[in-house]
């Protein structure tokens, strides 16, 4: 077996990891900063050290650009992380790990591959990882495979139907949509909805109740969007947010009372509880998802222009670039 | 070339299709009718008659069951139509030809996957088509995979952000959850909201402008949430309602509005009439996708689990039933 590497770039925290599938044998994590190229040379410095690594997959806080077939594959885009900016993630580490092999997709979709194939999806072919905390991100596997398109999901940027009474209080935090998902039940939202921060609001605050209660509305909402649009066989809800109990005991007879029986399934009707979960790898979804994208790289399970683009030579991918992307 | 059949059951219509990838040869359309038995021999007839037909590729209208590991594969399970629910479409078709492989999927899933190998999509690898008529309905090809899990997906029934002044005089006609995108975006909801058929309301009815707007309003959101979810390259919008061009040229500012630079990609900010199109494939989009279906499984792109379920071998796919959904 070979040894693989895996980093999760999260908007504040870096974790570098090393092991075999499902493994984490050794990690550092350290604060994400302002400076990707020391970043990533902290990176490299620790892969080099554990030696013989022979494929890493990182995932990345985006907007990214995963689509191997495209010029600015491993960027991370436009991001308004001071520093990282259209910072070539990927050429960077490549500099620092010259031999190995590379491989690039979001941090929530590594997140998802993770939690699919050793966590909280054993089993299924099929997940969302949606993680509520200082940003809401999504990450999908469908049938197996990591799921791209024009970009990749941004599910904490879709809109959602809100209370009258609560359009005319709070127009919501996000600099693009104003009271996108993001905008309203973020962890910032949170704060600046009820005036403090929501770590700060517990279960004796005369406001905890209402709190809850309008985030389960929001986020039950967001889950009957992705149970009707991809289909999801699980969906695992992570962040610091997206963890706590008191929401998911919210959520589920909301998402269940939102559906309204369409959905005629068990896992909806009976087995609710086995649907909307936590995370199963705890704080370790983007780190042992991040070596699984390097082991499906190493295992040859990646599409060609994937592997190819890794090892450094540029293909084209027919199925990638349409008339209206490139 | 092995000679290919497909069908597809509209709600109202049937269309059987001979030919090969891309290419229908003959045709038969009739109306779907409430007795699906004697509808399904009337295909079979067909099929028969044609002599040589190799393989069938099944579009149905749902809910109805594409996963190949269930016990009710091909079935449409839980609709209002009467006689159709809980009627195993493939089991019949099976009884009249025994000797083609059949394979099944959703009728949207199906024109989704005809649009981007033969139609609106070519050269892409994701495509959303999104039918407004009658119903609502969506399939999605990502990766040049049709996505399934739980169960398909059901994007008519998604909750969206309605103006409170639409809230105070519309309710929605969906019986699952009046004011989803269906109940209040379909052909009979706009029927219903302005008392006429949209149809009959033509561009010098004083209703004409406020009726096209507020369908954008609602289909432009439907397509942004689209676009955060699954992150399609092109959206094909069909169906009676779907197709009309002043409904699009409404749609594409709003969309690009509602997105707010977020998706900074040129399909959106540059290319947005390339972006949501119509069918290049007329009222042939689900059935030279059916005939796209018959084509994969006889060149065995499809999973091994549909092959032989196909064949008429039950066999077990771990990655499609998971503790959940057994």
């Amino acid at each position: 077996m070979s040894r693989l590497g895996g980093i999760e770039f999260g908007g504040t925290k870096t974790v570098c990891v090393v092991g075999s599938p499902g493994v984490v044998e050794d990690e550092i994590r350290f604060a994400t900063g302002d400076d990707p190229a020391a970043n990533l040379s902290t990176c490299a410095e620790f892969f080099r050290a554990q030696h013989g690594v022979e494929a890493i997959g990182v995932g990345a806080f985006g907007p990214c650009d995963p689509d191997p077939g495209s010029p600015t594959y491993g960027y991370v885009t436009t991001t308004p992380k001071p520093g990282w900016g259209g910072f070539d993630v990927l050429g960077a580490l490549r500099e620092g790990m010259p031999d190995a092999l590379l491989a690039f997709d979001t941090d929530v979709n590594v997140a998802a591959l993770g939690e699919l194939v050793h966590g909280a999806g054993r089993g299924l072919g099929s997940l969302v990882y949606l993680t509520i905390g200082t940003g809401i991100g999504g990450g999908l596997v469908a049938d197996g495979h990591l799921i791209h398109g024009l970009m990749h999901p941004e599910m904490g940027h879709i809109p959602i139907p809100r209370p009258q009474s609560e359009i005319e209080v709070f127009a919501g935090v996000c600099p693009f949509h104003g009271d996108c998902l993001e905008g309203v039940a973020s962890g910032p939202a949170l704060s600046a909805r009820w005036g403090t921060p929501a770590q700060d609001i517990g279960p004796d605050d005369d406001r905890y109740e209402a709190m809850w209660d309008l985030e389960a509305v929001y986020v039950a909402d967001a889950l009957h969007i992705l149970v009707c649009t991809v289909s999801p066989q699980r969906i695992v809800l992570g962040g610091g947010v997206g963890e706590q109990p008191q929401l998911h005991e919210r959520i589920r007879p909301r998402l269940q009372a939102s559906l309204a029986g369409y959905i005629q399934q068990p896992a909806i009707s009976r087995h609710i509880d086995e649907f909307v979960v936590g995370p199963a790898l705890g704080n370790h979804s983007g780190g042992i998802g991040a070596l699984e994208l390097a082991h499906r790289l190493v295992s040859e399970d990646l599409v060609p222009a994937q592997q190819s683009m890794a090892a450094g030579r540029a293909v084209a991918d027919d199925d990638s670039i349409g008339p209206i992307t490139s």
